[in-house]
Parts: C-alpha cells; sequence; structure tokens
C-alpha cells in the first residue's frame, strides 16, 4: 500500500509578510494541495479584502479559518516539527533537505505529529532567530536567481508535500497488441504494400523493414492494429473502384482522366 | 553520470492569457528554473509594463527576449515536443503524465529536441482544439480545487523540469518531427483518407481525430514522416494506375475482374 503524508495535520506558517496578496495567493496554493491550515505570524499588511480576492472562492474557507497571531513563538507554539524555508544557503544555515527528501520524511512524520512549513517575509526571509525555531531547514534549488515569489515558493512546497508517496504510482500501460496480431498486421502490410507497388516483388523486405523498425519502436495497442489493418482494406477497396470506374469508362468510349477524390 | 534537462531547449508557451501580471509572474517562475524562452500567443492584455513589474529584475532579460506570436500554430511551429497542460480529465484528454514523470522523459529528449510546455487561459484553459497541437498530456495533481493560479503552475512544472536527474543511462532520442512537418503530413493523410473514402466528405474529423490520437502518442522521427507521406502518394499513384487499367480493359472490350497482386 502505498502512504502520503497527512495534509491535515500539515500547516503553512507565513512570517512578517508585506503584501497582502501573497497571503491570498499562498492560501490558494495550500488549499489547491489539501494543506490543513494557514497561519500568519505579525503580518505587516492584513487586507482581508485584498487577500480574499486573490485566494479565490477555492481557498475561502482557509482563509477564513486562517490564524492570525502577534509573534513566531506563538504561532509555532503548537507544533511537533518546524520546517524552515531559505532561499540563502551557507554560514550556519544548516540546509538538510530538499523539498522531495523533506516531503519523503514527512510521510511517516505526519502520521501523528503536526508539521508547520515556515516562510519568511518577501524581501529578505527568514532571520537566523527565527530559524531556531525549527527543526530542518529546506531550500527550493533554482537555476540562478534564487529569490522566488513568496505564493510560488509556497506552492512548490505544498505540491511536493502532496504528491510525496512511498512507492511511486505506477503508469497504466493498456493491454498492448499481442505478437500475433501483430504478424498478423504485417503479413496485411506486406499485401497491400506489394499491390500498391510500394515494394517489388523482387525484394520486398527492404521498405518493409523499414515499416517494421517504425512500427515496432511503438507500444502498439489492439485497436491501433485494427486501424492499420482497416486502412489496408481501404485502399484495396479503392483501387478496385477506380478500376470499376475506369472499366465503365473505357467502355463508353470516353476514359478520360480520373476524377480525383 | 547524472543527466538533466537542457532548460535551454525547453519554452514555456502562454496561451491567450488575459492577466498581464500573471505573464511576469510566470516569467519569474520559468527564470528562477532557468526555463530558454517565454513564448506568448495571442494574449489578450498585454501591457509591458505590468509584466515587467512582476517578473521583476530577476526575469528582465526573458521577458525582453520574449516571442508574441498571434496564433498557436505560428507559437507551437518550431518545437519537436509539444506537452499540452490541462486541469480537466476524462473524456478523450489522455493525460498520460504527471509532472515528475514527464520530467524524467525530458531528460534524454531535450537533449536534441526543443520543447514546448504550453499553458492555456486563466478562466478555462487549454481547449480540445489546441491539445490536437500536443503530444502529451499533463496534469498537476490537487487535492480537491483543480484549478491553478496559471503562474503557480508554471512554477510547478518548471521546478520538476528544472529538478530532474537520472542516474541510469537513458537511451538517445533523435530528432523528432516538428510541428510544421507533423501538420503538413496531416493534410496529406487527410487528403489521401478523403480520396480513398476512408473519412467521408461531410465528416471528415472522426476518423482522422483518431489517426492523430494514434500517431501523436509517437515520437514521430522525420524519416518516418517521409515514410508515411510516401505512402499516401503511392496509395494515389496506385488508384491512377488501377484507373488506366480498368480504361485499358473496358475499351478493348474485356472489363474483367482487376487482377491482384
Amino acid at each position: 500500500m502505498c502512504q502520503k503524508i497527512r495534509m491535515e495535520n500539515v500547516a503553512i506558517v507565513l512570517h512578517d509578510t508585506r503584501i497582502p496578496e501573497n497571503i491570498g495567493a499562498a492560501a490558494r496554493a495550500a488549499a489547491n494541495m489539501g494543506v490543513g491550515q494557514l497561519i500568519v505570524s505579525a503580518p505587516r499588511h492584513l487586507d482581508m479584502e485584498r487577500v480574499l480576492k486573490v485566494a479565490t472562492h477555492s481557498a475561502s474557507g482557509l482563509v477564513k479559518a486562517m490564524k492570525v497571531c502577534s509573534t513566531l513563538p506563538e504561532a509555532l507554539g503548537g507544533f511537533n516539527w518546524i520546517v524552515g524555508t531559505t532561499a540563502r544557503l551557507g554560514g550556519t544555515r544548516r540546509v538538510n533537505s530538499s523539498p522531495a527528501d523533506l516531503a519523503a520524511k514527512l510521510i511517516p512524520m505526519s502520521s501523528e505529529n503536526r508539521v508547520a512549513v515556515l516562510f519568511g517575509p518577501e524581501d529578505r526571509g527568514l532571520t537566523n532567530e527565527d530559524l531556531q525555531l525549527c527543526h530542518e531547514l529546506v531550500n527550493i534549488p533554482t537555476a540562478g536567481f534564487s529569490s522566488l515569489n513568496l505564493a510560488q515558493a509556497v506552492m512548490v512546497m505544498c505540491y511536493e508535500l502532496f504528491q510525496a508517496r512511498t512507492r511511486a504510482p505506477e503508469c497504466h500501460i493498456p493491454r498492448l497488441a499481442c505478437r500475433h496480431e501483430l504478424e498478423n498486421m504485417y503479413e496485411e502490410l506486406k499485401e497491400t504494400f506489394a499491390r500498391i507497388h510500394y515494394i517489388n516483388h523482387e525484394n520486398p523486405e527492404h521498405r518493409l523493414d523499414k515499416a517494421r523498425n517504425f512500427l515496432s519502436r511503438y507500444q502498439l495497442r489492439a485497436r491501433e492494429v485494427s486501424i492499420i489493418r482497416g486502412l489496408c482494406r481501404q485502399v484495396v477497396r479503392y483501387g478496385s473502384q477506380c478500376y470499376k470506374d475506369g472499366a465503365a469508362a473505357g467502355a463508353a468510349g470516353s476514359p478520360k482522366n480520373q476524377e480525383t477524390g
């Protein structure tokens, strides 16, 4: 059985946020991924109208239940495991997890523990003092510009937590054509290719091999084999019809050019 | 050796976007993750001042090099592999990748192919017609509210692509047919199917869509496109030859059954 993070035990904590729209956008991301709680700690400017507009209807429940704390220790008091996010590395910053590593670890952690994922203010992130309250740090890897938009960083973390599984779900592969079905198809292709002079009778293998190489790269399904065989039969019918049309025109003494389809 | 996606070969394509700030926020996400190009196709409202403000300095280079196209086929013409993103599932929407699966696949794909990741408008996403241009669809899994903020969806995809790594030696993927080559092939297939009455003139789309769905699952190479087009031409020649043979036989007063083989 595949295990997941208990998202209802996970909270997003936004500390010292400057821009109300970022709280709303973070709320929407958290709601999309099933996060259980949103907490804001010491927000600089909390305009609920602006928050709710960006949160959209989908996150309105999370925003209405949002807890507002005046200090960070108050916001984090009830949590068993606290993860700090940081864009800056080095120094005393003991980053020990990538988002994916963190997510894997939180699967067992979240089953009986309340987990907070903490984000600092837009312009400078969490201070060293803030990080003292965290059990571990996580950094979202970037290509060059390490400063992410706050709500986008929240989205990446929530996405990683939501989709973490102990065992990757297997991709579904539908029933493929069996060898018999494939060989019958190749036989019909060979006959059709010969009939339309796409291959010549003396050395039929060259172009047939090409078609075989082409088709064998794919995981052909039974119904796709039927499509190909149906096309072969239609080409044969087409030739017969052209011949009949020609014959009728010839017998009438007016073998004009073939009409185009 | 650990292989990665060649991010310089990846483009984010935003189609029919309503809100300039979303283009800017998507640009910032793309720049954070090292995406090579940003393209907007048929934007509703392109206010560059608003785009640049949200993009921040970090993405200003990407925004200034941004390509603006008036139609989606124009935007996608030069790409070898096109991934459509969709929040809606079911019906004919053949979602075959999670973001992580997609990212793993794009490691070999991106080494010699230009890859576009396509996002639809904020309010309703890509249409079925838009999706016809895609080789595969990807869906960002959500807990309940499936509609993501556009720029946040771009961030999740870019993040997955940027951090994808593989250790296993991957199979080599050669250059694939680009969108132009594919569309020319579909056009020729359509004409041929109509000519041989495999599709009827009143409702040509049904069987053509089937063929499209079938072929778009595959990573068609340029020379395979040539094989398919060569076969189309050969079928046309075959019909002409059958007609001539019939005409000759009819004129000679002996329109016997068409010879086989």
